[in-house]
């Protein structure tokens, strides 16, 4: 940009926003220094401007109207923190007709209304920034976008769910059950008061349709694929993966198998020795494959107010420094010919089931999985205190979804079985 | 770039050309996509140009004439990949006058003609890019320089050189002596016949220098601080570290300790539970921490053909996209008050000494130790089939090294000190 000092609007106060205005009040020397330019955080626009958020900032700054950033001509780019859809969709949108660039962490927003914002921006040749919509403050969406371009990526797998990553490796490290955990991870506050968004792979689910778009040059809705959560994971399921040396992750896992796109989130075990299974508690990790990088992988903090805000004002200093910057938001043309149906996928599968403890049940299951040409490569069949109920655990070798689903839904009706079988899939 | 076509003039047909002359061959189609220009692989200058280095080339596209690209006005980046300082330095300096972008791998060019090459490029209003200089084809440098550039980088670890990393590993899993590791390594192709610039650290050394510059935005020659080597490690030390859950890594350190830069390159005892802990065999692994991201890792394959190539053709992308791209190679003025001695880094130690089997030997030791200010968190004296000779390992408290250094020498001095005890600091 040509101007000496470029001003920046942040519409949305919250936790987020605040860590943006921490920056700008700890390291506006650096960005100075990184910029050559004198970076003004000239207005900060929030419904609620009176409740102390713990950070130093001038009330002359504050506004609850968002006109006063949105047409306010001096201001170069918008900072968008509100989330949601409405009225962010039509924030932004109004932020680029008046030409302003634009960062957002909105991966909802972005998840949803992807062609509508990048057409928008593309025909007023602005830039939207979104570094911070997936793995918080992980340098992830430029490098696979800048660094990363010279390759075919071929797989991504994210754990990009700090709150399902925190309850899986507490239930893992204390061997508690889901519910105690989730519990106290609301307490601690890791887990919102309604934790479904993230603990039923929604949350994963958007942020990898993003990461899908530049991996893959794809934009794969929601509705498209398989989403998962981790709510009926037992700590059984989590001691026999340990004793098994797997550790079960959410995975948000987007791949390109005999040229079609797999694109889907589940629970899924990892074996121990895979880096993955290192990323604990509220870490975010995402593994890619690239036909000439081989395996790589980003670790870091996926969310919070400062690693969040470090991704927001990194976007920002990238659009001073390269306003013109070519948008390479995945290719053009989607390398992707076609999305493979879930059913069609191939994995080898974890399944636990429960059934009376009587003499032929394990022939008869294992009878039901071998006419699906399912093969069974391990079981274990515990001794209960229970008497008549014994779970059973299986690990089978590789198996279309398809005919694991069908097996286990004939197995599921036998007699002996007292509860719905359960499997997760295997990395 | 205005041009519909660039030409790329590449100097040096060896490992990592080669790869770059395959991507070209496989995946140009991407990269027209990336940068919406036809980019032709123009002239491949080598020495040797009649060896089938196993890629399809055009003899055509062959020259020995190292002028064919500087001379050539047509091609607009020269990537250099012969390694060295000359004639590399004299071919980039020309390049660079002749208004040509420049690509490099060269790391030891870097760490010691930085200022040099980067105010020729200034001058003449080029780009230098050199992600593969440091980690192969991991992001690296860029998000270093871009995704993170809001924030002031606290600490940089690096595992950068895969040679020294493999012996490690394999001592560590196998139990093997270092010589008998390095030898196995040496037929794998893993390390050179030569393998002192990887094992004594000067490897790193030169990775380190790079990432300092871009972390801190302080150029540290290597005469200036601490390099360390990994082949005094015993296959007992790295079993003691595996007893007290530790793994020994040769890690290249760069953290600023109350507004003074540390920088040392030496084997290192890091926690089993840290995620650098993790990163095995030839693979890479940076773990930085900033003061709003908190820590983030980068991990991959830190060399080979294909993975470095992956980082030059990124280079070539980012120039092509973005040839006005402002560079901040690290702030320019440099953030760091003045570098410590690794006489006053403190650590906490591992130590390793052999003794006489006599009454009073650890007393003797602990005493001097104590003279020093260093206290003893544990300590393990082993019975020997030896009979006269005992190995005796310690783990201290934080101390510093100066300290260490001296009471080491006194203790060397021992009557009963049989060979020059050793100490490896703790992360």
């Amino acid at each position: 940009m040509d101007k000496s000092t470029i001003n920046i609007g942040l519409i949305g106060f919250g936790t987020i926003g605040s860590g943006v205005v921490e920056i700008f009040n700890q390291n506006s020397d650096l960005i100075e220094k990184k910029t050559g330019k004198k970076v003004n955080l000239k207005k900060v626009v929030d419904l609620d401007i009176t409740t102390d958020r713990g950070v130093k900032i001038d009330p002359s700054q504050l506004s609850t109207d968002v006109n006063d950033i949105l047409e306010d001509p001096s201001i170069d780019i918008v900072i968008e923190l509100i989330g949601g859809y409405e009225p962010a969709l039509g924030f932004i949108l109004k932020a680029i007709e008046n030409r302003k660039h634009v960062v957002t962490a909105n991966k909802a927003l972005l998840a949803k209304h992807w062609n509508e914002i990048m057409s928008a921006a593309e025909k007023k040749n602005v830039r939207i920034s979104f570094e911070a919509s997936v793995g918080g403050g992980i340098p992830l969406l430029q490098p696979l976008n800048e660094s990363l371009a010279a390759n075919k990526i071929e797989a991504i797998y994210g754990i990009i769910n700090g709150t399902a990553n925190y309850i899986l490796t507490k239930m893992s490290n204390e061997g508690l059950n889901f519910e105690e955990v989730l519990k106290e991870a609301q307490i601690k506050g890791y887990a919102e008061q309604d934790p479904t968004f993230d603990i039923e792979g929604h949350d994963t689910a958007q942020k990898l349709i993003i990461l899908t778009i530049l991996g893959f040059g794809a934009y794969v809705k929601q509705e498209k694929f398989h989403v998962e959560g981790i709510t009926h994971i037992t700590s059984e399921d989590i001691k026999f993966a340990k004793d098994n040396h797997y550790v079960i992750k959410l995975l948000g896992i987007s791949q390109i198998i005999d040229g079609e796109l797999e694109v889907r989130v589940h629970p899924t075990l990892i074996p121990k020795t895979h880096l993955l299974a290192s990323v604990n508690d509220v870490y975010n990790g995402v593994y890619l494959v690239g036909d000439f990088l081989g395996p790589a992988m980003m670790y870091g903090q996926g969310a919070g107010m400062e690693a969040t805000a470090s991704a927001v004002l990194g976007d920002c200093i990238d659009i001073i420094n390269n306003p013109l910057k070519r948008v390479p938001y995945g290719p053009q043309k989607s390398l992707v010919k076609s999305i493979k149906n879930i059913e069609d996928v191939t994995s080898k599968y974890y399944i636990r089931l429960t059934a009376l403890d009587q003499a032929g049940v394990l022939q008869a299951v294992s009878g039901i999985l071998n006419d699906f040409n399912i093969s069974i490569e391990s079981v274990l069949q515990k001794k209960t205190s229970n008497g008549d109920k014994v779970p059973i655990y299986m690990v089978t070798h590789e198996a279309s979804e398809k005919n694991i689903r069908q097996a286990l839904t004939i197995i599921n009706q036998l007699e002996v079985v007292q509860s719905p079988s359960l499997f997760i899939r295997i990395l």
